[in-house]
């Protein structure tokens, strides 16, 4: 049942047929009908606000890496249950863990743009949500966001088995949190005007940027079923190119402008932010964006997975990106 | 192996008990330390902000809840387990419940005091967390506590079955999100100034405050065994009381002082907020709220349990405070 790999690969086709798949569940799943439970339905302001900081916009890079690794791993073998009504299942779920994983990542930005932090009014060439809605509007949707991301990964367990719920919120709650996500933020927060080393500087972004893109991976990988080395493999390739995303966006803030990037350009070097072009100058943080897509290549090599193109195209994609 | 009904039950003895338990898992599971994953740890600027919302302050209602309704459902039946095995693995699944819960309603009260939304300076007798460590702090702080919740329900599969697992935290998150306490939260920002019916202010009640009290009380059931019958009566207890907390928090606002409450009294009327004095006056908000204690009872002996004397005794708790 393996995809021959004979068979030509576009990776702009596979891209465009997932993101059409993945912006079709989250139009449906952020919106009140779909969170309707019993009696009660999340009230029409609130998920305007959420609607707008989802829809209509980003590069989708998160849920194209969940559906690229749980498409490199699904034909692995369960036994007793029909090919084609495991694939139905499995992608049901890497679906949802697809949209969950944008929900954190839509509610972060949402969060990271307000006046307390970053204070920024452009984001994906739309006013940002709390100059749309305003900061306590802005403050609730990505709250609201953040906990719909969990309410995807446990839907009634006829959809989806509790023991994936349970890895898969697993696996997000510890990129989101003080350990992730957040914690990456907090210490970007703290080390404004400040000279981090190399060292700093990374374990700062491998939490901020790298835990998410990291655990997208491991969510699509989590959907479907490997073996203790693909996995880890999988673990270094998301490592690596978690990290490289960021190293580009330090090198884009530099050589892009606002209308390219679809936000504010040079906002980190005004706001003394320290960066991987701050500490290594821009010629060496492009080659280390490039060093680190080697390694990703190389884990994804390590696999021993029969198809990876669409992960391959992926981690090409994050480092020759120019917005 | 029940608790003979004879036996005389203290609730203050048994509210201190279950305190020293819940006070003791927070303490160690929000640290640095306890949320350490492979080689990253959270930083200690987010976990301070952290601990502060979360130690040494605040009634535990919610955990109480928790853990009254996993103490009266948990002489269930499952077979092939001993009981004290049983009783073990079940009583971590709801000290995990408990502390998760605790971290959504303190992570709730961090963001709701922020400027941008009540901009309170004075919560549990103390500076709220963004006076104390700044916006952007407060901010992320609560973000990354609600993720810790989903984190404290997920551990690994050996400490609590998948299963549990994923009934947690889809119980949690639907009361945390849209359709529960941040709609509440929602309704409640757009209705300031407003005239509300009584149905639309309970609405908002019952999202904002009730969500995550009932949520409180399932999730304490579903640490243990259940009828429907049980279940659906354990429903409408947590219902009834989570209605009433917020009547008695009207009523309270209006009453006492602020030094009482530990927190700035008089500041819904103050701000226009609509609530259920403003609606039905100040004797009549009291009879309603001893209407929800009685249909709260009520519910109670529905239930079909032998003992409920803990969470008979945290009804009357919530309508009789004074604080």
């Amino acid at each position: 049942m393996t995809t021959s790999l004979s068979q030509v690969f576009h990776l702009e086709d596979w891209i465009s047929r997932q993101l059409s798949v993945v912006e079709q569940a989250l139009d449906q799943w952020v919106s009140v009908d779909a969170s309707a439970h019993l009696e009660h339905q999340a009230p029409s302001e609130l998920m305007a606000a959420m609607r707008y900081a989802v829809l209509d916009g980003g590069k989708r890079l998160r849920p194209l890496l969940v559906m690229a690794a749980f498409e490199a791993v699904q034909y692995g073998q369960t036994p007793g249950m029909s090919q084609s009504a495991l694939r139905a299942e499995m992608s049901q779920a890497a679906l949802r863990a697809a949209c969950a994983v944008e929900l954190i990542h839509a509610y972060s930005l949402v969060h990271d743009d307000m006046p307390c932090m970053d204070n920024d009014i452009l984001r994906r060439g739309k006013p940002t949500v709390h100059v749309a809605f305003g900061e306590a509007s802005a403050l609730l949707a990505g709250d609201a966001l953040q906990a719909l991301a969990f309410e995807l990964l446990t839907p009634d367990v006829a959809v989806m088995p509790a023991t994936q719920q349970a890895h898969l919120c697993r696996l997000l709650a510890r990129a989101a949190g003080c350990t992730g996500m957040a914690g990456g933020q907090a210490i970007d927060l703290a080390s404004v005007g400040l000279q981090l080393s190399e060292s700093q500087l990374q374990e700062m972004h491998r939490l901020k940027t790298g835990a998410l893109l990291e655990a997208s991976v491991m969510m699509g990988a989590a959907c479907g079923h490997t073996s203790v080395v693909t996995w880890n493999a999988l673990q270094e390739f998301g490592a690596a190119i978690g990290l490289a995303f960021q190293v580009v966006d330090d090198v884009l803030d530099v050589t892009a402008d606002s209308v390219t990037l679809g936000k504010t350009a040079g906002k980190d070097a005004d706001s003394c932010k320290p960066t991987y072009v701050s500490l290594m100058g821009l010629s060496e943080a492009t080659a280390f964006a490039r060093k680190l897509k080697l390694q990703a290549l190389d884990a994804l090599e390590r696999t021993g997975l029969a198809d990876v193109r669409a992960l391959q195209g992926l981690a090409e994609t994050v480092v020759d990106r120019t917005c």
